[in-house]
């Protein structure tokens, strides 16, 4: 018999259905008895003891679904320690929740501030099992996160389909790619999309650089031209500032995104017109990949795999093919970036992808 | 012995390729020699006599393949009979290449624009074929553009995908949908992707009936409302000002585009953030659908039985489900609206889409 | 207030959940009371009282979800009039069901075996409404059913696929799609995909004109052929033995189907291996594409009006792109099938694409 | 300055364009002069000299396209010693070519037979890079191959619409999915389609034990269940026999594939029809997804380097998320299995599904 909590914090993403149905496929296929109590929107759920106690059905037909069926909301990391507007401490009702209902273990999916979360409740002495998802792909001490393939096809078919229409009018393009810390779903989609210029955080950009590299392929006959571009691609310049100056100078431009300014800035150079789009949220939705679906029955599988032997505490990821169990007071808080001379970097330079620098 | 030119025009779309690769088809099926100039970018290729013959190679493989093998430009329709930077009278100019090559047609694919210019070239006396091309779906004479299929599909896969993300997060969502003057694309897309308010040119809206309408969602207890936004929807009180006026409006609007504004006006008023989402001109790419490669087929192969009867001067189009030839001079010009009070837009209200007015 | 009952018949296909979605959203937007039955299994659940009362949430989500929340089975019409093995009158049993629940009408989904029993139950004095659900495209009085569309993107799919592979190996592939008595399937996923020979019930086929064909394009240096088979195809010879004598001659068939046999006929004569590939039951299956989903939300609104009008015994189909009603008892028991003259075929030819006639 | 030839063998599959154009990048990024020449219809070309010298035009826009621009066709290996129909040696006739065109270095594209050609090419003393590329991903060395995800979306993709279908129905469905030696395809498709049950050549079935796992879902008051089977799924009692004598009874099967077998005796002994759906040679077609276009990009840029370094005579694989250069000596006659032990096959387990073990 166990007595399993369940919830979904952050942003949504693909298999987190996929992930929460392999935990429970793994524990009911070899317990008589168990309870699986779904906490809803997040952490605001155990906050608040609003949940509900799950069922076979729910499970059933999950696999392939997009979104979560338990909701999901962000709850900063920071503000776990600071008490609600009615004054309510958050961690101290979490453990409440937790007490009252007589868990055997917390499973909780999401990202890095979810992580930090789960690993904060785990030293105040809950079991715990983290799950890492997130399409950003920022997750330490797992080689991948689930929702990060599915994202990377969404994206890639955004400039799959800009490609023939930047391909007719002989025109720039950029698609603005989810990521503000880090530049994994821009790298990859963009090299899969067969991207020119590819712009991420941790790869700083010369405007001049990428202006050159724009001309070059215009000189070399050339029509059109397709950047990649990361929500938080930052100039060499602004990389120099503090985190504080620059969210300073932010909020004051003009323009609703980078790649609207970075549009702006080499059109007026170029002198021709540089389109923008947007997918943003689709990047989260939708169905999930095949390749995230196996991933999530397999890390709910471990999950599972880890309550029945009573072992707490940790992130499942998957390491080298295979998953593992990965403490996680080693990992939380911790941020996986592209390394700017990494091998997939230099490979993507070798093909004749530009990067700004 | 047939000599024929061949251009595409205005915004580039899907299944142009598969259009042209009908005609050629149809055409080198039953004739022993044929000749098939491709004119580049547009009726630029025609004025400045910029051009290739084509071979069979040129038209194999290109069924399903995006954009257009003969690019595009926008030639604004009123610029026709002004002479270009060089004192070039366009219009005579293209009249020369077309009778230096000693052309039996012009084989003309694009929109409303393009089809005034078509129309323009056959006033003054050349053999020309219009194919109806445009993802808005707008021209008269036909009951169905190519492109426009298509343009569903990924409009519609983009509400899908905001779908589940706007669900699990109980958030309101705007998606904008191309079309600055129609809104068959956004009605279609939002009938399909389950929107709950759909907002297009032809219905002006109410802001106050657009947040009733959220609201009553909420209300009823559901945590999330998707709205399909047309480029060109229109407040009640704007669509009162002239088009002067509004242009001048929408020059010092703060956003870049309606759905911004919409999203900050609703925003506001409910309290809660509005997210958007605009898949811009992934609209118009990528490979075309099914519906459209068959629907291009049979507008080539008609084109190309014209051709063969020396019957020019015509749009070919799809009417109940045959296609026609539609003398130009009874089409060019005109512009295919939603009917407010047509059936479809009563049978999408009376299953509970709301459209602001 | 309304008591409907509601059941899907036959082999499923997508957008059946779309379009009774449809009808219950049409009536409860209308209606302050309303309850729906929902029968299980098609008529089965009709005969022997297998129902369930239907609220608001299973209809939610359900317009992009394939397959039919109702279950279906097949009830052949002729099977009807005869008892069960429990000597139950089915007819009778169905009418029963209908009066113990009060009903206003029924809304029957299905295609024309189904619309048979449909309008036998109208002419023992049942309301009832069909709406015509089938990827074959086959019912008379509808320019087009739902699902058709959608199985014309998967089975055009297939195609696309092996044309990659035919081509790279220089190949002869037959796709076999599915249709037993017609052909309309395909032939528009045969156009959709390029295929280069389609065979269909209404054309019966010369094998040696195929052969023909497939050297004609080997003469002219193309290295491989694609041909879109039938299910339902069939030669000149057997077209003329009478029903039972064909039926007899399948029995004894060496092979699964006949795409299987024309494989082995044509690679015995050409001297090559000719693969077939099956996509079988595929094409039934999956989320229904855009077009069938606003098809279905139309037909749904519109059988929703006519039961709010108390006006009943109709099929709703979509005519000249108009939902209509159409009365049962002139389309009941009626064919609908590609006609060997139609524009259709006259542009599928025109373009080069062979029949085997 | 580099002359290098290119060929792609065996059956073909998604990405081998993708690699291609890879390879050639990163070489004509880096070098003045190149000289790429391409063999037609794999090993073929290479013996008889048919090739034509490649230009950039040929890798534009190839990143997304399916098949093999160069062609292909199966040489066995163990006819590569033999003489063909002429008399013809054929090592002596493509070490011909390969001097005569006074080559650094042939780049080979293929599955496991063909490696051990490019390994014998090595042995004779050529320059050979051997790229990894087969939809059953069974290259030893490499922890995958390029085809191998793209395969297993469409086999996936083929599952979910059986899904639907299925549950309509209340059926048994089998899918036949690739793979006569190795089961990693069936296995991928089978965990992200949510099959029932999995069967592969490296797990060896009992009829009764499959039968008994079909019958308990009955039992659970499931419907419908799903087998995904490997082309070469075994019975325990066929996998006793001698490769010789299993072949023998192969061709005395009246079926035409294992599925079709499976079904005729589960449906016999449970008493209901199984359906068998066979998308076979569509898992190879059609465009490659995201992960293999990147997987090729990398691949085809790690392979430039060792012909920029001069460095040969290996395969070039992906090795704990890195590319890796490995001896083709050490690789070449070698088969990547699933090992019934494996995590991946327990974890499977521990959600619920069988193996018929």
């Amino acid at each position: 018999m166990k007595r399993i909590g369940m919830l979904t914090s952050g942003g949504d993403c693909q298999a987190l259905n996929a992930a929460m149905r392999g935990v429970v496929k793994g524990l009911s296929n070899s317990l008589k008895e168990l309870e699986v109590y779904g906490f809803f929107d997040g952490y605001k759920g155990l906050i608040y003891g609003n949940y509900r106690l799950l069922t076979a059905a729910d499970f059933s037909g999950i696999l392939t679904k997009g979104g979560t069926i338990l909701g999901t909301s962000r709850q900063p990391f920071k503000q776990m320690r600071v008490p609600d507007e009615n004054g309510v401490d958050k961690v101290e009702a979490m453990k409440h929740t937790y007490h009252k209902l007589n868990l055997d273990c917390l499973v909780i999916l999401g990202g890095n501030g979810t992580q930090k979360t789960a690993n904060l409740l785990r030293e105040e002495g809950l079991n715990v099992i983290h799950l890492p998802k997130t399409i950003d792909n920022d997750i330490y001490g797992t080689d991948v996160t689930f929702g990060f393939q599915s994202a990377i096809n969404i994206a890639t078919d955004a400039i799959d389909c800009i490609h023939t229409t930047a391909a007719s009018h002989n025109r720039i393009f950029i698609v603005e790619v989810m990521g503000h810390k880090v530049g994994w779903l821009t790298l990859y989609a963009g090299i899969a999309g067969g991207a020119d210029i590819i712009l991420i955080p941790e790869i700083p950009y010369s405007i001049d650089k990428v202006i050159e590299a724009v001309e070059k392929r215009s000189q070399a006959g050339k029509g059109f031209t397709i950047l990649a571009v990361a929500e938080g691609a930052i100039s060499r310049e602004d990389a120099k500032l503090s985190k504080k100056e620059y969210k300073e100078k932010l909020k004051k431009r003009e323009f609703p995104s980078v790649s609207y300014e970075l549009a702006a800035r080499i059109g007026e150079r170029i002198g021709n017109e540089v389109r923008v789009t947007v997918p943003g949220h689709m990047q989260r939705g939708g169905s999930p990949c095949p390749y995230d679906r196996v991933l999530c029955t397999q890390l709910g599988a471990a999950a599972a795999k880890l309550i029945l032997d009573n072992d707490y505490g940790y992130m499942v990821g998957m390491v080298n093919g295979n998953t593992q169990k990965v403490p996680l007071g080693e990992v939380a808080g911790k941020l996986k970036m592209v390394e700017p001379d990494s091998q997939i970097i230099d490979e993507a330079k070798a093909v004749g992808i530009r990067f700004g620098d």
